[in-house]
């Protein structure tokens, strides 16, 4: 077990930061990448929200490298919570807004399954990517 | 006040995920960008490291767009405590991993100020920027 952070060290900073998996991976690479199903379009959709409720300063929306589930993507984790989604869609955005990011209530359909995030095997992914 | 998503909503994941800023601005904005200041670099030795240290699947380092706290850069945040450092150079990389990554303490000369965090002026930013 690595070494955990107590309570007493955390910092001012949003309230809500949320990473979508914006990687590129070549054309035909068995994990899919998160950039080729819509990665980006995401991103900018929810920071387009963000910004039009006024939402800058308390949620934050980045691109990031590789968040490493590939075979979900586009795969998106909040912050500080560490909620993750996956298969995410650009109709699924208004919604992670208003009841994720707003109101504090994860969408439960879009979440990952704890059996998903970070194994080996999974529904979703095959034993040649163990 | 945003609504908070109750501990039980916690996910697994990673037991430490780094985001390391990787912004590009135009050369001579007033802001900089952490790119410029040396982002990328820091991002790869951190991966390197927890490569080298067997940490994959408990630490993930990723690069990431913006993190908005341009004048402290290169700036790095740590979840899901949300702990960030500003000013970071390569060679900080190994006290990060050694101590906050692998045995849960900050490296406390590295960590923002509450002050510098989304504040519109702190010592390190102008009114301009406000």
């Amino acid at each position: 077990m690595i070494g955990r952070v107590t309570k007493e060290a955390i910092m001012p900073g949003f309230e809500k930061h949320v990473f979508v998996c914006t990687n590129v991976r070549p054309a035909g690479n068995p994990r899919g990448c998160c950039s080729g199903k819509g990665g980006e379009a995401i991103r900018d959709a929810l920071k387009n929200a963000v910004a039009r409720l006024g939402l800058k300063g308390k949620v934050r929306i980045n691109g990031a490298g590789c968040l490493d589930q590939c075979e979900h993507g586009p795969t998106i984790v909040v912050y500080p919570e560490g909620v993750w989604y996956g298969f995410v869609t650009l109709a699924d955005v208004d919604e992670i807004v208003e009841s994720h990011l707003i109101n504090g209530r994860p969408v439960e359909r879009l979440r990952l399954a704890d059996g998903c995030i970070n194994a080996p095997v999974c529904p979703h992914k095959g034993k040649s990517n163990a």
